[in-house]
């Protein structure tokens, strides 16, 4: 949530010339992404986002993300248009970083979204699992079941300084997960952040799937369980909202019916998904102690959602 | 730079309404302002910031910044129009905090100006400055000569951490600017921090002035002395620019001819600008040592500058 690197408006006419886009009539630093600098660019050719890539993401695999934006976007699912420049590079070099510079998408990212909202995401997130079909080479998933079971030994018994008994249960899940991975479901590219702030709205319509940068190969039933735990809870994992996941897995279903093995695989996906946000937000938690400028995402909520799919 | 307050896009939904301007099809929030939170926000009439008021600013007199700003618009001057809502109220409350929604200018910042930019800007300070005659009740300068003075007393020595010998320069500096102020000169509205950052254009055309939250009466060659301190030196403050000053001041003097005292005052009142920006500056340096994630403007920029004019 912050702008790291200043683009000065000399720096950004010269960087639209080579898309021949003509000269920037607004560019603002806005606050989207947590470890790259965006602005919107407005020419008279068209509205933009300006990315430059800060940091946490491996550089060598920019063109295997922004490759799957217009992949996704030539087969018509809102997706922003990486733009090519006038040789047809796609990642560009700006002040030292990569770059690129991106369609933008109009619409809203709404906090407490309704059954309606949850229905049309897992629609779009259908359409994405279809349209994704045939975009390779595959990217393996590294924050997968085994990136999460690194991570548990890792911090171990320090997760119970978040919560007593957080270390065993977390332990406990993560050998279900393991044991019980069901291997066998159909795969393919799936986005693997889908949260609210990830999706733009136009009304009860989505007009914006973004932040592709954990998108991965992996199960596709996966993904939906990860978007089902982003959406169908109360923000603290308190309270689970059943005519929510209803919606949402309906309307996932509607666009790509599930198999009955990838349903009766859901709930274990369910806690995959929990464990994965859960532990990476631990380890953020325990390396950001005392830094009072960085905003710590509570752990605990997924502690609860993975207690809520853990009762099956 | 940041957004300290997160506004979901249901309570916009309903901030918008108070306004009768149709739901939010673009909400960002963007990286300007130092002490405030901005959102760009776009609905089917047009486009708009959202400011939340943070701190630093004393909410009694956002009426007289935002009636300011809704007079000089008026006056045509490309500053942004507050909007009124459906009752005619500028100052809202939002989420806890003091807010408006406020006209989106379009323009980009230069962060290195050219002569012509100076000659843009010098004279949309005058015409500022004409426009602003009969806008009242008159605000005191809280940033003048005497405030200047009160920090330098209570910084005292520590300047010279900052470079030996800034100390006994400073208060030098201070008591010819206090000995020689010239009270008779013609007094209004001032901007008071019309940097570059603070100036949006379309090419060579000045298209916003922004952040009047400095705005003040106090004497307008003052005004000027600050916008030349701020664009006519290269940012270290260790160049001065000869050709864009002439500039600067030739286009304002086109727009308001100064009188003899005036322009025999500008040395004296570039010192007293110089002051004012080298002393807050130093006093959030120290006040922010060891702060990593504050970004500290450099005091010394403004102790270069301020040696330029003292040398007369």
């Amino acid at each position: 949530m912050a702008v790291y690197t200043e683009v000065p408006a000399e720096d950004l006419v010269d960087f639209l010339a080579r898309y021949g886009l003509g000269a920037p009539l607004v560019a603002k630093g806005i606050a989207e992404g947590v470890s790259n600098s965006n602005y919107l660019v407005e020419t008279r050719e068209g509205r933009f986002i300006l990315t430059l890539y800060e940091r946490r993401i491996d550089l060598g695999e920019l063109p295997w993300f922004l490759g799957l934006m217009t992949h996704l976007a030539a087969r018509g699912l809102p997706v922003p248009r990486p733009m090519a420049d006038l040789e047809g590079g796609v990642v560009q070099d700006l002040l030292g970083k990569k770059a690129a510079l991106i369609e933008f998408l109009p619409g809203v990212s709404i906090s407490s979204p309704g059954p309606e909202h949850c229905r049309a995401v897992g629609a779009a997130l259908a359409r994405l699992h279809l349209a994704g079909a045939g975009y390779g080479p595959p990217r393996p998933n590294h924050l997968g079941v085994e990136a999460s079971a690194r991570t548990a030994r890792k911090l171990g018994n320090r997760l119970d300084e978040l919560e007593p008994g957080l270390a065993p249960f977390v332990a406990a899940a993560v050998e279900r997960v393991r044991r019980g991975w069901p291997e066998g479901l159909p795969r393919g590219v799936i986005h693997a952040d889908l949260f609210p702030d990830n999706v733009l709205f136009t009304g009860e319509r989505v007009s914006g799937l973004i932040d592709f940068y954990f998108a991965a190969t992996d199960l596709l039933a996966y993904d939906l369980a990860v978007t089902r735990a982003a959406w169908t809870f109360t923000t603290d994992g308190g309270e689970h909202l059943a005519v929510h996941d209803a919606a949402l897995v309906g309307g996932y279903g509607e666009v790509r019916p599930l198999s009955g093995e990838e349903r009766a695989a859901l709930p274990l996906l369910g806690e995959a998904a929990c464990l994965r946000f859960l532990l990476t937000r631990a380890q953020d938690w325990f390396e950001n102690l005392g830094e009072a400028m960085v905003v710590r995402k509570d752990p605990l909520a997924f502690a609860r959602r993975l207690a809520h799919y853990a009762k099956g």
